[in-house]
């Protein structure tokens, strides 16, 4: 059994945005079993629409379709639907009255006719309640193929997958296991953890695929399985994971699918009752960001204090001025005076300090673009480290909030 | 003439990562009037990457093709074109001194012979360079397409994007001009605004096309056109924009594709020669990050006090214990007490403050989950506006921050 996502518009073939919601129907799709066989993205174009239904009628027992759903007159797709399925749009009573709540409840400006045209729905379609907007989700059978329709907003798009389409899925089929595991490395490239493991990958059994997945200094081992026994196979992934830490556990900073290592570091603070704040320079309050994304952030994490300007790491963080003198705003001193100090001021177990230069400007020190330092303070001691980071503003960035991170979960798992 | 992309790689279909690699080629392709008909992503598996090649052979002239090209073993891409092209690899001596160069400088493991395989190149493509990456950018010709294959890294990608294949497009193909132009409102529904500019709409010349774009109590309008004389496709779509003020003038904050508004913020804070603070709350430094993401931030925004702890609140902002016993948190007193002393504290024009309860618990408040006050200091006033932004974690935060933007933005308009 496999499935395929059509995303329909052309804000995505033009890159107005990116297409995120494909990422969160595959990803929940395979966590109950179900492989995605393609991703389509295509334009707001009654000729493409059908063409793409076409080919994914063929080979797939399930096709998600986003997109195209809006009140405003750029939307083909109920329309193009209805020509597909042979069918014709009918009122909904029920969906008139929710979108006639809504408008009530929430939007200040009168319902108009365009909204209420949202109700109509091709007659054939099982409807399904769209709690957070005025476009229902649709469910509709040809042949031995479901298409389902949602609307593009993401927000949407992830309620109806979950309260509606995911449950009618796991009842209507039969799936195996898909199974994954996701080993998290740093400090180390493809290739050179590659042939380190080089024996341990020749002996893998042939239902277990391996993934190489290089992102900023950070290689993920992706490890996959499939199958009907779910205990088998997840014991079977356990078994070849063990064999990988005599190998290169000296690399490995965490195990789980979607642990990030911001949910890492909060679960560690939290089972340690222990607290954390950054002073951020060049990161401009990215790692505060990172952190507070995490929900239950606020049993851990004080606060941060984002001295993006040097007059503002002496004014707020008290950084003093002959220290920045005498060393740069950009150096080893900077970074430890910035963690000591914030950690005092928010009283903290921890902290994490940044100064930089991301570019594409010196700035406020003579230090290339792409030298940062990164500052550690913990419970017991002081440190910062220097890293040259490259020259692209946004790597330069991303690259030493991850080395924070690392930085970080070390010194929290030791203690 | 169009184009169109295929992203190969696993990852992307099980959702562990979002392919934002795309959504960058169409922008660019775009830029330089080339349309992309559409995109596919697919399996690491030699018969969908021959059957993705052989359908888009038959209807585009260029095939962006990325991923796929890592050092390891996980990849097929490289073997399965040569298949497709009837070709064989051969060992490239100009990417071969570049790897070596590569692992000379950057890379403290020795290199390997992975590594060394990654200067086989197909015979017949012509092999671009990849300043970033061990991987080189593959340009092959079969009939009357071009087939491009790109590393799948986004920073390798970009490089060679930039640096060799638009430069190629633009070169080798005669191209119509593509234009957009986008109108960024704020504070009315898609189809309240629909109906305020139906006549507009339905007076559009046909080569007009508009779309509405709903984002998080944002809409964009869209309009596009195509042709051979740019100046005339601009003089159009100018002269329809200009028809939009007077209709719905009071609700648009922008104009120009891209433009963010902590672009805009910045270009008129820099303009007005203006600073920025901010001191946030549940916002987590969200606001700071989306400013720094600006390069040449520095030059107006001197930095953000992160309080997400009530304690932080009072430690480092100086908020009073007795004006948070009073009236909560999350209030608009405190909203304002905020903006009032970072705006003090870090010596800037303007400030932002945000305290609000994003959920899932109810924090430090008794607020409901969803209820944020968003507080904006201007040289002339401090104020603060309460919002309920539904109950979704990110959403409120995103929500939160956009509408700051709006405050704040409007407040420096004004000054």
């Amino acid at each position: 059994m496999q499935a395929e996502i059509i995303t329909i518009g052309d804000e995505i073939l033009i890159g107005q945005i990116v297409d995120s919601n494909s990422a969160f129907i595959s990803k929940e799709l395979n966590k109950i079993g179900v492989s995605v066989y393609q991703i389509t993205s295509i334009q707001d174009n009654r000729n493409h629409i059908l063409d793409a239904l076409e080919i994914a009628h063929e080979r797939s027992s399930v096709v998600i379709i986003t997109g195209g759903l809006g009140p405003t007159k750029d939307d083909v797709t109920k329309s193009t639907l209805c020509q597909f399925f042979d069918d014709e749009l009918v009122l909904d009573k029920k969906v008139l009255a929710h979108i006639e709540m809504l408008f009530k409840k929430y939007i200040p400006t009168p319902i108009s006719d365009l909204n209420r045209k949202q109700a109509l729905v091709p007659s054939k379609a099982e409807i399904l309640h769209n709690a957070h907007g005025t476009a229902p989700g649709l469910w509709m059978k040809k042949g031995k193929t479901v298409f389902v329709s949602l609307p593009g907003v993401p927000f949407e798009m992830k309620g109806l997958m979950t309260s509606a389409i995911l449950p009618k899925i796991i009842n209507e089929y039969e799936r195996p296991y898909i199974i994954h595991k996701t080993i998290m490395t740093y400090g180390l490239g493809e290739s050179a953890i590659a042939e380190k493991i080089e024996d341990w990958e020749d002996n893998l059994p042939d239902a277990i695929k391996l993934a190489y997945l290089p992102n900023l200094g950070r290689v993920r081992l992706r490890l996959s399985t499939k199958g009907t026994d779910k205990e088998s196979l997840v014991l079977a992934l356990e078994s070849e994971v063990k064999k990988l830490y005599p190998l290169i556990g000296d690399i490995i900073y965490g195990e789980e699918e979607d642990e990030s290592i911001e949910v890492q570091v909060g679960k560690l603070l939290t089972q340690k009752q222990l607290t954390l704040s950054t002073a951020e320079s060049f990161t401009g309050g990215k790692i505060a960001q990172q952190l507070t994304s995490v929900p239950g952030a606020s049993a851990y994490f004080k606060g941060s204090i984002v001295s993006y300007a040097t007059e503002a790491k002496v004014k707020t963080l008290g950084v003093s001025e002959e220290l920045v003198k005498k060393y740069s705003v950009v150096s080893e001193e900077v970074a430890i005076a910035m963690a000591e100090n914030v950690k005092q001021l928010l009283e903290t177990d921890f902290a994490i300090a940044t100064t930089g230069n991301a570019g594409p400007a010196k700035g406020d020190s003579d230090e290339a673009v792409g030298t940062v330092f990164i500052g550690i303070s913990t419970p017991e001691r002081t440190f910062a480290k220097k890293f040259v980071m490259g020259n692209h503003r946004e790597r330069i960035v991303q690259k030493s909030v991850n080395k924070a991170f690392e930085l970080v979960l070390k010194e929290i798992l030791n203690f």
